[in-house]
């Protein structure tokens, strides 16, 4: 783990007319101009960001962060790592872009090196521009290859902001989006707040995959196309499932001939300490979704790995979907130097190591010592601790408390990630104990802070 | 337009752990793992590209192409334009992506560089990674503006391959994929093929208005949020709009409360002569959709400029979209450069020369001269040859023809672009005039050796 390059920090840049940016420049031209997701526009104070390198951020005015955010949890390999920028910049010389009905170097071995990781039995990539279209063309996949039409994910799921995608979504972003058709929704496993009034793991799983199986039947198993899950769902809390259940989902796909996708778009790439979160529980779907950790989001890229079975089926039958960046050079070339240099470096293995001996020990002991933790749970680099005003009820924290929280913790030097009611500690997977340490210490102060706030 | 560096032609590179690559290896590995577009998967014999600079592209065994297709008709600034090159490589070593909830220079002065061209009254962006989800939010921005569901569209357009972009679509993309509600379509101008039995551009027109006017009375014009309209269809044909059509449009819009977005994914950055095609007729829109040669897709993004109306009602409200690469730094410092290399440099006037001194004289001229071509229509270095088995029935040449027609041009040197019985004529902004010649030459060629097959 000795890439990460200790570069002077740096404020600013010389792209364009406008050489390296007047101070305050930057927010201004936002303020003014660019719309944001997810927000209403008037209130938003952000964070102006102009450099970074590993786990660290830099602000316009040179002031740092430790990134436990990951941006958006896709930052795997770290800011700037200097093998993924190398490539990214030769091939922008060579030859950024070249049409997806061509054929192209660095595409076929981006598409080999994302399959080293993949289940046996899946050999192709369908490449896409992010996340939600890598849902998109999955669903696609299983609707036409099965002749059928609902697709089942969980209330407690993001998967993208699209037609199918937001309404397989779960969370409260698809309400205002309902414009498909075919979406049906069940509880997953979530024992913290159990949907099926149970009281261990175990029996979480069985009640979980009892009320999934009842849904399929209720709706017509010759009706359902696929299940598409977060392997681990993240933007809803890092539900990590429990022992069982997703070995459970693949018998009832087998049983009725439905075809299971997993979305492994933030979980996928190290995020678990693994190169795919199934890998933990051996489950084979049939679908794998991927985007975020895949180049660490250098390049906007997105894909979907396909069984054997499925793609053999487009074979003679025309695919009918397509974009116009599907197997972008750029993007390729960053996932080809990116999943390299994870294998080189022993990324994955460092962030399975962070997790059971540093990162996951630590926010465990927090969550004995702070009132204000309800639970911490995840793996990996990828954790949630679940911040309660009372401890017996579980009532989530307000979002006033929360909103505390994010300012203490950015005082502090530490960009979180935060969900509802959780902090996500989501950090690189090149991240340092020290940085783990420093980034506990912060945690550990903030929910001092916010501890009197409980019941 | 002296930037195009005339490099020594090179056949791979060096990114990865695999060097240069092998001959054959590119082909070998898209073979096996890269599940195409649009396409079944069995048959495919992709010509493999290696590297490119202005209109030129090459293979991996040095044969140079004249690229008359822009890839996907994205590359207006033409292929490794060093500015553009330059942007991208310094923006990698400095930041490659910050999350959208964050401020970051470059997307601030991408979304100023875009909106440098917009209409009047139109001053923020949203950041998507292509043309899809531009639509994907377009539309979601006119539905929740206006409390309506319904977007009409034409048959013969293409708008994306998500949920609902694809569902807007009108062409046979569309029909595989109708998950999505609240899609009406209408036929548009075309006199060529003309629905309306029209004979003049002018009754073309008039008509087109009257059934657009007759399918929004009949659906009922409170419930229809938008139209969109690519302003000049481009894959359905190139059909530059008669005289008074989109003016026309414009006044059912306001007349019926309905938004009017225009889909400029193709259109827009040059490829028509002008920095969007609306600007030909002065149309104002209420949301613009881009992608393509917004960066000529050297790194994947695309958006959506918003007329302050629709800006201001998300002021207070949330806005229920987004995506992990919006404003991505990256794509931004590349349309920073691009736009300001299209602007030192003039592109867009130099696109509109060509179209009025070169390229459209010259096809007007093959049109004239071989029975196979129907029309021959556009502006800019936006023109389609319409080849036709029959001059008076306008009976489209078969798909057989078409597949002779490619193959003879690829063994000229000229990388073409086929859309069913046309030849897409849609060169960079930057080609020159001897470039033009030279492919006009090839199809000057190739339509000899099919006019035997018109009866
Ligand atoms: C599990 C999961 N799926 C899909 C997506 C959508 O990806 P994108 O934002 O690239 O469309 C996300 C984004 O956060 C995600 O976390
Ligand atoms: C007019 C138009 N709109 C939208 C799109 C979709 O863009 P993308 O392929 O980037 O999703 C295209 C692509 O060809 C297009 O031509």
């Amino acid at each position: 783990m000795t890439h990460v390059v200790d570069q002077a920090s740096s404020t600013g840049g010389t792209t364009g007319r406008g050489g390296p940016g007047a101070p305050g420049e930057a927010l201004r031209l936002d303020r003014a101009h660019v719309f944001h997701s997810w927000s209403a526009q008037g209130a938003l104070r952000p964070l102006t960001f102009a450099g970074g390198s590993g786990s660290v951020v830099w602000d316009d005015e040179g002031r740092r962060y430790l990134d436990f955010s990951s941006q958006l949890v896709n930052m795997n390999i770290g800011h700037c790592h200097p093998r993924v920028v190398a490539a990214i910049q030769e091939q922008a010389a060579r030859l950024p872009m070249v049409a997806p009905p061509h054929a192209e170097l660095s595409r076929g071995r981006a598409a080999e090196a994302i399959l080293r990781h993949a289940p046996e039995g899946m050999s192709k990539v369908f490449f896409t521009n992010g996340g939600a279209d890598a849902n998109e063309n999955a669903i696609r996949m299983a609707r036409l290859h099965t002749g059928r039409d609902k697709v089942i994910s969980t209330y407690r799921s993001y998967h993208g902001n699209t037609g199918a995608a937001v309404v397989a979504t779960g969370d409260w972003r698809r309400i205002p989006n309902e414009y498909a058709t075919g979406h049906v929704h069940v509880f997953g496993p979530y024992l913290y707040r159990t949907e099926f009034w149970a009281t261990t793991p175990e029996e979480e799983a069985a009640r979980a995959l009892h009320h999934l199986q009842r849904v399929i039947e209720a709706e017509g198993p010759g009706s359902v196309a696929a299940i598409l899950l977060e392997t681990v769902p993240g933007t809803a809390g890092v539900l990590v499932p429990p022992p069982g259940y997703l070995a459970g989902v693949r018998a009832l796909a087998d049983r009725f001939g439905i075809m299971l996708i997993l979305d492994e778009v933030m979980a996928g790439f190290g995020r678990t300490g693994a190169w795919f979160a199934r890998d933990h529980w051996s489950v084979r779907p049939d679908l794998i979704t991927f985007a975020k950790g895949v180049n660490s989001g250098y390049v906007p890229v997105g894909g979907v790995i396909i069984s054997d079975e499925i793609a053999a089926a487009f074979d003679d039958r025309v695919f009918p979907g397509g974009l116009t960046y599907s197997g972008h050079a750029l993007a390729a070339a960053s996932i080809v130097a990116s999943v390299e240099a994870m294998e080189d470096e022993g990324v994955v293995e460092h962030a399975a190591r962070i997790g059971a001996d540093v990162l996951g020990p630590g926010l465990h002991a927090l969550a004995e010592r702070h009132p204000s933790v309800g639970e911490a749970r995840g793996l990996g680099v990828f954790w949630a601790l679940e911040l309660v005003a009372d401890r017996t009820t579980r009532e989530p924290f307000s979002a006033a408390v929360m909103g505390t929280v994010k300012a203490e913790l950015v005082a502090r030097g530490v960009l979180p990630f935060l969900a509802d009611n959780r902090i996500h500690v989501v950090p690189p997977c090149v991240v340092t104990p020290a940085e783990v340490e420093q980034a506990l210490a912060a945690y550990d102060e903030v929910l001092g802070l916010v501890d009197d706030a409980v019941r």
